[in-house]
């Protein structure tokens, strides 16, 4: 009766953590469109001096109301929105964000504050589609004015162009201090695939006025040049100035930035291949964002911001933890042109969360995914439905999740004992510009959940100068692929069991002993060394610094039934590294960057490590991760957070053409029980095997399951032998 | 041609790496047993004094040989044998290897040596049928002198006790140094999963002598107690001198060590769960120990020595490896009881090639895989087969190998594009009496190789003591889970488009630039510092040491089409370290376990990094891998082989119970091309879809495979929209 209590507030508490819907996303519009001191006009506009709606997401409850409603079954809290407005039509234009409600039906907005109510600068607001519109009108204008020079060099142009017209890609940051809106800007031929055909053409574009009129060229860089203006450039191109460039004639069979098949392998492969099935039906329960699976539960929700969270992640009914939930994603480069020097990608800054399009059936997610849509509302005048956004399925990984044979070491066996491993998953992507980053949680039987972003698209190629072998690889005529860092920052609210949480790490030592049975001899052998970390600047580790074996989060109140307190450990899986010195310019957005791991103690105001300010200012960021360790507090016995950097260098290679391939560019963590149950969890799956030689001499099985699994996959009972006998 | 002539040298040269036959087993040993001067009688007998065959196995022709039929045509080298005899019928015993053949009818013998002649001892042989049998014998014995005491003690005995008996495990190494054999030994109750119930009882048999009428107890261990016989045990417990141990009355009804599912979760799982099909057929060819698949080819055997081996990789054509293969896995223990503290399980001394017992389908491998059986002789006198011991499968990862949704970033999209992961695996297992490794190696489409070992079985348990926290967790009532270390060893003869590759290591450095297009302003960014190791003591890298961000190994005389030495690279998945400190006693055995990766030239002459006799004397070892790294060979643009350590630290913890499971418990490495290619060659693939928007705004589908999968998966064609679109 605890437990179905338990899990009817599980399933009602799920609906604090649900994105807002489309019923309320209008409602909020409407509500704050009507408030005439606000004086808001429509979002989607090219008009960049205005008061407009650029973002609305679910407010989360705080966390001390939402528990009473999960663990005592109280009333929720009320159902507030996070809605991020610009006020630019006024003197000092600035960005400001509300929190809005009740939902459905709102009827008032507060100011949402920042840590020491620090103001967010206009300039490092998100690009809009508005501001983009004007960025392209210009960026004809400039190529108008080189118009002779980038058909001579390229072949390629933006005005009457048909199949050979230009695109670009902006780079960011905008700048090089807080408050600049100047942009890098790189062209590149517009087939498909542009992001691996630069021109060898960038611009900087200062567009920090609110009048596009006012926008100039600061910067042209061409072939290796540096030029004032694109007056400049053009009028020593025309003199015989300038180093020239000139592509090779474009092919158009060139297949080279595509995805359309070519050469050939050693078998089929115009048939598909091993496909998922669920011969018995699903086994898993999906209801609104509420997910059940063996003994897993949890909410999830997809915000616009940063993307994938799980709330209220329990196992048997027992909280593990509250919040699971991406942060931020970012891509730091090394180049010789001056847009890949520049680039300091910061994907919350270009809204990661709202860049999960559909996934495709047996591509993305198998076929038998169940296929949920996600809404978002940003930089937009109503809701945006991202169909088929978020998959779930269970799968096999085609492995035991336990196995053992026991021999009798005579050509027979005591028995055989196995369960396949079975996990679900739930999956959304981000395609950021070039990049396709899948994020999974995958929750396996034995209590294990894993937390694991994939790499795939395109990468960000620059033109190629000899220079540039520094920095990357020639991937192409014309095209250095960049050497770049990923780093991935998730926050990690475990919840081990309740609130009140410590953290230690263990290490081995060597010890040496007298040998007990053998005093003239001494034994060496590892010993546990415990370290209990008390306060949070201890529980930071840096980039480069020794790293602990274990990382244990335990409940001091609670032991499991041998009197070990109950714990989880997480358990990394990465090749992270810092991306610049500590508090050199941009780093100082990232400051989360630095660690490795760092525990916190749990704020409510420290909901998130970074912002979608970041990106167009890191120099100055809104939120700072570094001022969540800085006070220091303790971390004994008290709720806390863990907070975990994953990554890799990416060094570019031919194979990543077309796009970077998933295998070995996934990295994360594990997230695994150490003394939570009294024995593995995954003891309750029926789908257990155990075979014993019978009587007979036949192998006996016994099993919880049907014999046969179905036409699908074999007619044939399951069968084994376990003897090995001479020939 | 050229292609279709190297694939004909391939499959007709994979019978090189074939393992021997059964009828080959035969004629061996017939042969070695009609040769009178060598006295051999039969192996699987009680008699230890005797001169026997412990094992034969493929000896591995001369790699020169091997590549003149491989890359010429040319004729096969002779087949031989390996068959290690055990020479105890004469004054001074030992063991000796002979190299026989040829096959398949044998004529000659010749002496196999190993380094400076070292001789192997003949104490250093593993355990035999006919040994464990005295072994047996003599704890019958003891522990009817003891039947009281673990009658009280336990409830369980050795003597009359149906369902209440006692069995054992031994512990290696057996002694002190080298030329000893004398093993603690453990009593367990003889239920299922017998590993984990151990009862306070541990006994020191010295076994060096051929006559087991004179093998004697050395020591006694009781409940934390020494002893120096049983006699000693008994009579001062029967005076009442001995702190007595009693375990709880014992419970059938406890279901702890076994695989009889207990508890229950949210959903179903008495029903089976997603499963892998092949809706259209099989998609890689196995002929013989010949494999193809997409762009791959290779050759498979199962060493008995230790385990699986694959030869002749290729990627369309292009040799990426000549042999990449097990070498070692051993786990070194911690503990309070001396059987605890002894244990250093060296695998390859337990003959963890010959554990790879009979593989379920749907647990250990999907139903739709491919079983083979395997043979092996060893300590036997006829081949013995391994029913379904190795088994190869494609399947899906449940997630693209590579994607890109292509936005217009205004609710539409460029195009779609994505292809599936399909991985074929190819896996064995090894039981090492309670742990069962799964061995798999992974191939991928886009040239990317994976090798993975997966941990699971029982845990190695000892009996719980206060003490024994510092050295893991208790995990049943007097049940102590053992800290240790997990390590693997490697050998990955690369062969980078030919034999002769150099080695180099790529790190980052920051560098600080003026800002070109902002001269006041300083950049720093990452820039590629690249290490030729020309040494082969450059080029060994110790644990606990910086190790390099991407190792790469290439061939100096090949470019791919833009200009770079085509190479692959090693990257590892791994949480390695060493187990005990550089020289230390056992160290000495296990020398490969110095490094993460070394990188020596290749000689036939080493083989191997470890051998059978390492287990049983590790102080003095026959094959020590230090020998091979010593002489500091020059490594640049010579034929190379990197020997690769992975691992991971376990403490066990309760999920152990019943068995250590897969998930986080896995560890490897990958193979990357790094320029090996031109292009991802996966691009080979027809698995490829394109979703492009339709002059008619509908989606355009692109692709290569049937429109439908089939009826097991969905009759539904694919389907995307591409588009995300208010609402
Ligand atoms: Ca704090
Ligand atoms: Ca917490
Ligand atoms: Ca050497
Ligand atoms: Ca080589
Ligand atoms: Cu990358
Ligand atoms: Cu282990």
């Amino acid at each position: 009766a605890a437990v179905s209590r338990g899990r009817e507030n599980a399933i009602h508490g799920a609906s604090m953590f649900a994105d807002l819907t489309p019923r309320e996303m209008n409602a909020l519009r409407d509500f704050l469109m009507s408030r005439k001191e606000l004086g808001l006009t429509a979002t989607r506009t090219k008009e960049l001096k205005k008061n407009s709606i650029i973002l609305m997401e679910l407010h989360l409850p705080r966390k001390h109301d939402a528990l009473r409603a999960l663990d005592r079954g109280q009333a929720k809290p009320m159902r507030q929105a996070r809605v991020v407005v610009q006020f630019g039509n006024q003197p000092q234009p600035n960005i400001t964000e509300y929190i809005v409600g009740p939902l459905p039906s709102p009827t008032s907005y507060q100011l949402k504050t920042f840590k020491d109510n620090r103001p967010i600068k206009f300039e490092s607001r998100p690009m809009s589609w508005g501001e983009y519109e004007h960025i392209s009108a210009l960026l004809e204008k400039i190529t108008q004015k080189a118009h002779k020079l980038l058909l001579e060099s390229t072949g390629f142009s933006m005005y009457n162009c048909s199949n050979r017209c230009l695109t670009f890609s902006d780079i960011a940051p905008r700048g090089l201090a807080s408050g600049e809106r100047r942009t890098w800007i790189m062209l590149q031929k517009f087939v498909e695939g542009y992001f691996i055909h630069p021109v060898g053409f960038e611009v900087l574009v200062n567009h920090q006025n609110l009048d596009p009129e006012q926008w100039t060229v600061e910067k042209v860089w061409y072939n290796g040049q540096y030029f004032d203006s694109v007056e400049e450039l053009v009028e020593r191109y025309d003199k015989g100035e300038v180093n020239k460039s000139k592509l090779p004639e474009h092919d158009d069979q060139d297949l080279y930035s595509t995805y359309i098949p070519r050469g050939h392998g050693n078998t089929r492969t115009d048939i598909h291949g091993p496909k998922l099935v669920e011969p018995q039906g699903p086994r898993y329960h999906v209801e609104g964002n509420f997910v059940e699976y063996a003994g897993w539960s949890f909410a999830f929700r997809v915000r616009s911001s940063a993307g994938l969270q799980v709330f209220d992640l329990r196992f048997n009914g027992d909280r593990v933890a509250y919040e699971i939930s991406l942060q931020e994603a970012i891509a730091f480069y090394s180049g010789d042109t001056p847009a890949a020097m520049q680039t300091k990608y910061i994907d919350a800054g270009w809204a990661m969360g709202t860049s999960d399009y559909e996934l495709a059936p047996g591509i993305d997610c198998p076929e038998i995914a169940t296929f949920l849509d996600v809404y978002h509302y940003y930089d937009t005048d109503k809701p945006v439905r991202y169909r088929n956004a978020l998959c779930i399925f269970e799968m096999t990984t085609a492995m035991p999740l336990r196995r053992h044979f026991n021999s009798d070491f005579n050509g027979g066996y005591n028995f055989y004992g196995g369960l396949e491993n079975h996990v679900l998953v739930i999956r959304t992507t981000s395609t950021v510009y070039n990049y396709d980053y899948i994020w999974d949680f995958v929750f396996y039987q034995n209590g294990v959940m894993e937390s694991r972003v994939s790499a795939t698209g395109y990468i960000h190629a620059t033109f190629f100068t000899p220079q540039g072998l520094h920095y990357g690889t020639k991937v192409y005529n014309h095209v250095l692929g960049n050497l770049h860092t990923h780093l991935v920052h998730y926050k990690v609210d475990l919840d081990i069991a309740g609130r009140e949480n410590s953290f230690e790490t263990m290490d081995l030592n060597y010890e040496e002993l007298t040998n007990p049975w053998s005093p003239e001899h001494k034994i060496k052998q590892s010993r546990l060394v415990r370290t209990q970390h008390e306060k949070e600047r201890n529980a930071a580790f840096r980039f480069g610094k020794k790293f602990p074996r274990y990382l244990h989060f335990y409940n001091p109140n609670q032991n499991n039934k041998w009197g070990h307190a109950r714990g989880y450990r997480i358990q990394y899986n990465s090749h992270g590294h810092s991306v610049l010195p500590r508090g050199w310019r941009e780093e100082n957005g990232i400051t989360w960057s630095r660690y490795q791991l760092a525990v916190t103690r749990h704020r409510d105001s420290e909901a998130t490590s970074s912002s979608i300010y970041t990106q167009n200012d890191p120099w100055e960021p809104v939120v700072s991760f570094e001022d969540y360790v800085r006070n220091n507090e303790n971390i004994v016995n008290q709720d806390l957070v863990a907070w975990v950097t994953v990554g890799f260098l990416h060094v570019p290679h031919s194979e990543d053409i077309p796009n970077t391939a998933t295998p070995g560019n996934a990295v994360g963590f594990f997230l695994r029980p150490f003394n939570f149950f009294d024995e593995d969890p995954s003891l309750a799956s029926r789908n257990t095997v155990i075979v014993r030689p019978g009587k007979d001499g036949k192998p006996q099985v016994q099993r919880w399951t049907p014999e046969v699994v179905g036409h699908c996959v074999s007619d044939k009972p399951f069968f084994y032998n376990g003897t090995y006998s001479g020939v």
